[in-house]
């Protein structure tokens, strides 16, 4: 497929000869694409990044979007800067994947930052990741992070010693940003957000459970009833085995 | 590769027997992810979306992420309610393609609602359909809308008539959820962003041109210089073959 290939030259680079950290991001099969795809931007002119699954088959996200990892579990470098993961419908195919929990819990061992966005933190946690730190999730899921052994804060970005992460789907962006800062500086953290044009107009109050309507909050927690059921039943089940592991 | 393939209960359904808009997406070799991750994660819950190109062959976005379309030129339904068109390195690949230009202007001119973010409305003018419109892109490329007889607008998101368009990357966000209200009421809208969780928190006061510092901005200038100029010449050329032909 020559003709979609794209060259060096069709990507942006802003590292001007700085150390690219290197980064290795999480995919799996009904990930929320936006949680990955926020600091994926921010970071990208500035990092070497990894996309990481099993395989390098083709993995559909929750919205129908079907992505390629660019290496396997195997291949990803040992001592990563960053490890990343999404959140999403981690219960369908991740959760209960042993080699997904036991990549993470070796790269997490060494890596300078552990992170995550939405209900990545879910799955870090079922790797032994959160126990005894604050952490983020999608606003949906807050209860559950007692159940890895982390603290639930209501923060849009969390940072906890070198845990850093975000809660629900576009806290991505802030959570990218935020990172990468750290990372480099916030030079570049601010270069990124203005190459991104990220001067957000949210279209109504409504972005959080704190600030919307309880009405919302409520029609909203019944649509995602199901997921939450699905998502708390597997989650105990991989929790009590982990206990019962560890 | 079964384990890799999602359910369609892995993914949300918000939409309750109503009817579902038919909606394609365009994505090409050198576009922006986010550009297009933005409106779709949005609009996936409510939503028929078609993720269309010329084949059906992986197309590598401009952050080393690759994504697989669902339908090709030829297949894609002929009367959408949206036709959008994702930005990025419009000029490497698609502003040249004929076959794209060809079908952007076919489906275009009998959709319900012509769109774009980012460098897409470029795409979408150089196939016809923004001459005489109000229209946003990204602010380094402001100036090139007058090449495809558009009217450049410094808002977030532009409607005028049946043309809606956002600024850069991250407007997405904010053009989709504005559309979401448009193709069903406010209350569709407002579900999404609270399932997205978009209540952002932006670590800087730099995302615009008009909030940044002016040093800060000609950094970013400068450093999409290349991108400027080679997006400049390629739009130059289309756009006076254009002419000629039309």
């Amino acid at each position: 497929m020559p003709e979609n290939t794209i060259t060096q030259t069709d990507t942006l680079d802003f590292s001007a000869g700085r150390r690219r950290p290197r980064v290795a991001m999480l995919v799996f099969p009904g990930m929320t694409l936006l949680d990955f795809v926020g600091p994926h931007t921010a970071w990208a002119p500035y990092c070497d990044i990894d996309i990481v699954w099993e395989t390098l088959d083709p993995v559909a996200t929750d919205t129908g979007l079907t992505v390629v990892p660019t290496t396997t579990f195997d291949d990803c470098p040992a001592d990563l800067d960053v490890l990343f993961v999404p959140g999403g419908a981690v219960h369908t195919h991740a959760l209960r994947n042993d080699t997904a929990l036991a990549f993470l819990a070796d790269r997490g061992a060494r890596a300078g930052y552990v992170t995550s966005v939405c209900t990545g933190s879910l799955l870090l946690g079922a790797a032994g990741l959160l126990r005894g730190y604050r952490a983020a999730t999608h606003w949906a899921t807050r209860d559950l992070l007692t159940l890895v052994g982390a603290v639930n804060s209501t923060d849009r970005v969390v940072i906890d010693r070198n845990r850093i992460t975000g809660g629900g789907v576009t806290a991505g962006i802030d959570f990218g940003l935020t990172l990468l800062a750290r990372m480099l500086d916030e030079e570049a953290a601010q270069v990124s957000q203005l190459a991104m044009e990220y001067h957000p107009a949210p279209p109504y109050e409504a972005g959080s459970p704190e600030q919307a309507p309880s009405s919302l909050v409520q029609a909203v927690t019944g649509m995602l009833a199901d997921f939450s059921a699905d998502l708390t039943a597997v989650l105990k089940d991989v929790a009590s085995a982990g206990a019962l592991r560890g």
